[in-house]
């Protein structure tokens, strides 16, 4: 990577001055660039610093400036959709000085969050939310009667925009009376390439002489031949949105929905959104407002990289060269990359793979298949629910999908899972990837969930691989008699092993293993976790406490012949899962005792029953009680009693 | 009603000679009217002495012989969504004859189902569903390079395409290489009743000179204007959409999606369809049919109220009067309008009630608030995400959101409910209508799942009333002390009391009762299969048998006063729900005795790890386990043990 030489203005002296909005409301308009500026530069230091979802905040600055500068927040409400853009929002709601704590143990959330400001509207982290929550909220409103008008505005991007919930909401904006705004923060569309000369003239086509004499002619063209009544004004409005739709060659799935369109508008502009806001805000009904930005605006190494920089660990301020730049990349890889190396060995051979994902192509590490095998391969954008049925369509006429998803994100597709998969049994591999803690991102993206719901579904067979190697050997499996659908559960970050790429071996469904022996107490665990288990019970040896530790690989169908053994040994049973204890692979272990009528106490390390929110993982791990320490203390309670 | 003087043709010799489509593909074009009409009357007759979906499939008759004579099924595939509407689907492939056995045990599924048909493409039951399902098997056509080309054909409803799987679907359509085909059957826009002589005038639009002419000019206006570039082609097909889309005032989400478009066309000129569908056939690349028909096409009674004829129940052909409007209306009523009226009872002192639902509006019966406080009551069409995060948004500002949704489609907002409600703690109420088994609709419509699935989410509170005074209660209980997310559970069909309009009283939190003392065996139950393990265990009494029944009512919190009872005086103990046993009820009592380290061994009644077919309820459960003989069957061998 090229150095750059990169001047940080470390002068907050506006920003100093604004503990709410309301101080930012008094400024002068001329201000409000030298504002924005402020805040990219602290932006860029803090996060120097302390690592955070940087291009999407970057490139949200002057939006967020013109907001509260024109809104009445908090008694208007801005709802943020994923929220990953909203660090200029909490900077100026009061948290700039705790802001070096965003995404740590007791500090800021690195979404909105109600709990944490009345700024925060409406929780946001999970994609496409957004215009559901502020249409119920500016329904309230009307139904309140709130005095004076209450605004309501959602911002959301145009990738959260292609989910299905997103698409839902606009389908409902305007069915009532209501005075929503919309503000689709558009970066990246994909149809952007093919615009070229008439995206830039269309830029503030609404105040276009030229676009209004057209829009006359049009319509007049449309009367003459009958087929506009002057009377039936309401149409014209559609046919308004549909050229501007048309001309700016926009996916446009506003037009029809009947909600009054604004732009584009140029999103660092301060100034004309500034005015553009204060001209829509007092109309009545819901309105889009259309602007274009750049993700990473005004740091050079983040606009010629918006993907590195999304979340670009910690940097060099002055350089832009990341730490992680730095590091040569050496095992132990991350479980994604293993799963992306294992994915392209796999398709190479089987021509019947097949890959898709929803928007986490990159995250997922399917990004290597795509790149190997584009046509085998679909990224869905943010759409979970379309790729687990899609995938069912696919595996339908013979093929063996991968289905990549974060536990967190396939919350979204769990009735697709039941009545798409299950129900007709199809063979679709589920690469889980997030399973379980994970750390930063906090209470909107643990994985908290999934071997719980899946495994109420008839027919799942649920794995969750203790290591590298048996990722691989579960993923080879998957495709060797594929057989109904199977869920393969692994962790956020790094493994343990330096040689992970081991010779494939296929892994008979539903059968666990033994990695210790022991007399006092047997430990039975599911996924990376087991390496903990195992090392505690290692040590403990040491301190005469004999464990045994079994890597159950499987939740669904449990390995009845360990189980057997288990209950016939050990009066002291442990079972520990990185995932919730209600319903878990714990709970399905006492239901296996108690229907087999075998009495068996059994002591269920887990997730407990409430949210948890951001910090490290070592950090939630210890929260949750399955830290090294906890696992030991459970085991001598056990042996006490 | 008025008793209509209608003549039922029961001469089926076309339908005779149709034993698979092949039969029909040979047949004349001019028999194909003559074969409509033998379908029609075979679907009377039929659904007139066994009851069925009828106004949807009366719709559908020119379709489904237009398909299935175009295309060359099942090498080509015919994806229903919701398959409502595929009943002359199944009566055309080899169905004819068993189709008096629709919607029974061991029968016809009265849906689609793989299982039953190699004509079955795919499963059918839940909306939305088939753009996505019929895109993957299209891309899989396109991989495995199917030759003869294979033609892959989605027939959705104008009510399912409003769901966001729909829409995620539609927004993939066009990425990738395929030749899928939609048919949107158009029977009842929203938007229709605006039309009015438009729509009329447009049929057919496709091909008027009037059009062609109109198109023509306008081309060349934008051209003259210099907004169209004569080389860059693709923007014409996108203005023709937005054109005809105005003109036909239809929502236009198709047309910036990429997918071409036609017409609309008239649904009930089945050699219209035969044309267009040949003409369209062997085009490359995603297309849209738009074809308008109506529900009950061909019987007038459906017509004039296709909302009735929607699931009429048995009637009588020749007069169109129904069993269920000869009855007179007494008590007991169904569940769902218990709630209908206690919901407005409710509303009417209370002005923060707020109700929401997703296309259930009559069969939730909050069709009865709707009609008494329309501005208060949302029904926010297919789309159970939204209504969900609708309902948060309303929370957040201080409204009582009460939002109605069957069990098995509330798995579509399983994310919604956890993210956007349940991390918020927002007090939405949510009635879960059709909880447990659901009978004649089978597989696909079973609320099996809900306690399982509610049950792991942090904060939620789950309720299951034992009968209608107890949902009464709990649906008054919600509103007096809103906190944090409320599930009440109920199942299909009536209630037993006769008296059901009991004075509300409130509910304690995570209270259970006693119903019976006893001494050998303790049944603990939720909802109202307590009402049957009562009876089991007075009738046991005369059998010198003494069993305990404890109804619990609520699922989460347990009630752990009752619990610590029961297992300080029981060694039998026994769980029963009409819900899944894996990760429900039963299970929760089974993780509490553990984790109060109880040592009890809990025989678990309930719905088991597996898919239940359409039957009766009563022939479900007693395939279940949890008909009263299986009760009474459960408790002696327990106490034999």
């Amino acid at each position: 990577m090229e150095p750059n030489n990169i001047h940080i203005n470390r002068d907050y002296h506006l920003l100093e001055k604004i503990q709410t909005p309301d101080d930012l409301r008094i400024m002068s308009q001329e201000l409000l660039p030298e504002v924005c500026s402020e805040l990219r530069n602290f932006i860029i230091e803090s996060l120097s610093k302390n690592p955070g979802h940087f291009a999407s905040s970057m490139g949200a600055v002057e939006i967020t400036v013109a907001l509260h500068y024109v809104f009445n927040t908090p008694y208007d409400r801005i709802v943020w959709d994923v929220g990953h853009q909203a660090y200029s929002h909490k900077i100026l709601t009061g948290r700039r000085e705790r802001f070096a704590t965003n995404r740590t143990k007791g500090g800021l959330s690195g979404f909105p969050n109600p709990d944490e400001s009345e700024y925060d509207a409406f929780i946001a982290g999970h994609a496409s939310n957004s215009i559901s929550a502020a249409l119920g909220m500016a329904m309230a409103s009307t139904i309140n009667h709130d005095s004076p008008r209450r605004n309501i505005v959602a911002v959301i991007g145009d990738a959260s925009i292609s989910g299905g919930l997103a698409f839902e909401g606009l389908n409902n904006a305007s069915i009532n009376k209501n005075n929503l705004l919309i503000v689709l923060n558009d970066n990246d569309m994909a149809i952007d390439q093919n615009v070229g000369a008439l995206n830039e003239y269309m830029t503030h086509l609404n105040t276009s002489p030229r676009y209004n004499r057209l829009r006359f002619k049009a319509y007049m063209m449309l009367k003459n031949l009958g087929l506009i009544d002057e009377e039936n004004k309401s149409k014209i409005l559609r046919f308004n949105n549909s050229l501007k739709s048309l001309l700016t060659n926009q996916q446009n799935i506003f037009e029809g929905l009947n909600i009054r369109y604004f732009g584009p508008f140029d999103g660092h502009d301060v100034a004309g959104l500034v005015k553009v806001l204060r001209d829509i805000k007092d109309l009545e009904g819901p309105r889009i407002l259309h602007v274009r930005t750049r993700k990473g605006k005004g740091y050079t190494p983040a606009e010629k990289d918006p993907t590195t920089w999304h979340a670009p660990g910690k940097f060099d301020p002055e350089t832009g060269i990341t730490e992680a730049s730095k590091k040569p990349s050496v095992p132990p890889l991350k479980y994604q990359d293993v799963f992306g190396h294992t994915i392209v060995e796999l398709a190479e051979k089987n021509p019947k793979i097949v890959g898709i994902t929803a928007a986490m192509a990159s995250g997922t590490s399917l990004s290597m298949m795509i790149e190997r095998f584009p046509e085998r391969t679909f990224d869905v954008g943010i759409s979970e629910g379309h790729a687990v049925t899609f995938s069912a369509g696919l595996a339908k006429e013979g093929l063996i999908p991968y289905c990549c998803i974060y536990s967190t994100f396939l919350q979204r597709g769990f009735d697709q899972l039941i009545h798409d998969v299950a129900i007709q049994r199809l063979p679709v591999t589920f690469c889980i990837d997030r399973g379980g803690l994970v750390g930063e991102d906090g209470v909107t993206h643990n994985g908290a969930f999934d071997l719980a719901y899946l495994r109420l579904i008839p027919g799942m067979t649920i794995a969750a691989p203790i290591d590298e190697h048996d990722l691989r050997n579960l993923l080879f499996t998957a495709q060797l008699k594929p057989q109904g659908p199977l869920a393969i559960r692994y962790p956020r970050g790094k493994g343990n092993l330096t040689d992970w790429h081991n010779d494939f071996e296929e892994m008979p469904i539903g059968k666990g293993r033994k990695l210790k022996d022991g007399n006092d107490v047997a430990l039975l665990t599911v996924g990376p976790i087991g390496q903990n288990a195992l090392k505690v019970a290692t040590r403990l040896e040491t301190e005469g406490v004999s464990v045994a530790v079994y890597d159950m690989i499987f939740v669904k169908p449990l390995d009845a012949e360990i189980l057997t053994e288990v209950a016939a040994k050990f009066s002291h049973i442990i079972t520990i899962e990185d995932g919730t204890v209600v319903g878990g692979f714990g709970s399905a272990v006492v239901e296996w005792f108690n229907d087999n009528c075998l009495n068996k106490t059994v002591t269920r390390l887990g997730i407990p029953d409430r949210f948890i929110h951001q910090a490290t993982v070592a950090q939630q791990r210890e929260e949750c009680g399955i830290d090294d320490e906890s696992i030991k203390q459970a085991i001598f309670s056990r042996i006490k009693k």
